[in-house]
């Protein structure tokens, strides 16, 4: 929208930049900002910036960090010896919120794709090693996407780690809990068939 | 999600705010700031402390402005006589947009609605009175929405300008361009048949 105005447009342009956020949304929400007292900008400007000049990752599993190390990696509750790999901290918080996972976590960093112009090289997999040992790692269970990206990954990982004596998982893929049969892929369907889970038998 | 970062959650708590923006976008355009580099972000928190800290009202119409007057006010091309009466800035900027206005505007900074508290005196209308007389504007157009509240503030200003010798019109309300007229409300296709406009027949 034409707003006649140089630091209204720029705002506009900041936030528009986000995902998800159109222009019409960031114009919406500078309209907002106007709309409300001058401080509750400030702050929110404030919460940006301290958010990327201040946040620290764990020097152990590299997600996002207010220390050191991270209150996962810090926590005597969680099997530190239990290890989930995944890509980024955003699966470390899908994870977390689902409460049934009382191991730790490594963030890869991204994974394999060649396309993409990532190699192993450029995730944290110099450091998974290094911790695998240290830690005496007992299991991973790899929580990657599965696409052609994730199953590399997962490949090139279980080779690394087979020779270490760790037992490897992968979270287990099939058909969504609720999920109607006709409509799951017809991948996915096969794969649940021949992966099928063995049932328990409820006594009666 | 799960964050365990009060940094992070601060960020996501402040994006949050804003309209239109839920907690998951928000999580995502924290994780977005933190793949991103770290200036980005400082960027992206200084658009919007500059906006709020230095934005400017037009001392005239009271749309946002960089400087004392805004660019519509301020220019030789715009009609000074003829003055489009609005609710909020977002309104001239929808106008501006349409690019068929060449008059100037004046932002009234709400409508009159007694259930939210909002009077006459809350709103823009002493400097409306003044510059009316002092530009001899000679037309106003009100732009504000066809609702009860639009509708009471319509005719409170209409009370006011009348007396003044200025011609006062509101912008035409009727079926919206490519609209169907069987999903066209009552009120609106009732008045439109009210408020019919005479067909230019083209001389062939």
């Amino acid at each position: 929208m034409t707003s006649h105005s140089k630091l209204f447009d720029d705002a506009v342009a900041a936030l528009t930049g986000l995902p998800g956020i159109g222009k019409r949304s960031a114009t919406r929400a500078v309209l907002h900002f106007l709309s409300r007292p001058q401080e509750e900008g400030v702050d929110f400007a404030q919460a940006i910036k301290k958010l990327v000049s201040e946040i620290k990752y764990c020097r152990k599993c590299h997600s996002i960090s207010d220390g050191d190390l991270c209150t996962v990696c810090s926590s005597k509750k969680r099997d530190q010896q239990f290890v989930c790999i995944v890509e980024s901290v955003r699966d470390v918080m899908a994870i977390e919120d689902t409460g049934q996972f009382n191991g730790v976590y490594h963030v890869l960093g991204g994974i394999i794709s060649p396309i993409e112009g990532v190699g192993p090289e450029n995730l944290n997999i110099d450091s998974l090693k290094l911790r695998l040992k240290e830690d005496q790692v007992k299991e991973v269970v790899m929580a990657i996407s599965p696409t052609i990206e994730g199953e590399t990954t997962i490949y090139y990982l279980s080779q690394i780690i087979a020779p270490m004596d760790i037992a490897i998982s992968t979270i287990s893929r099939g058909v969504s809990f609720g999920g109607e049969l006709e409509y799951t892929d017809e991948v996915t369907l096969g794969r649940s068939i021949l992966a099928r889970l063995p049932y328990d038998v409820k006594k009666s």
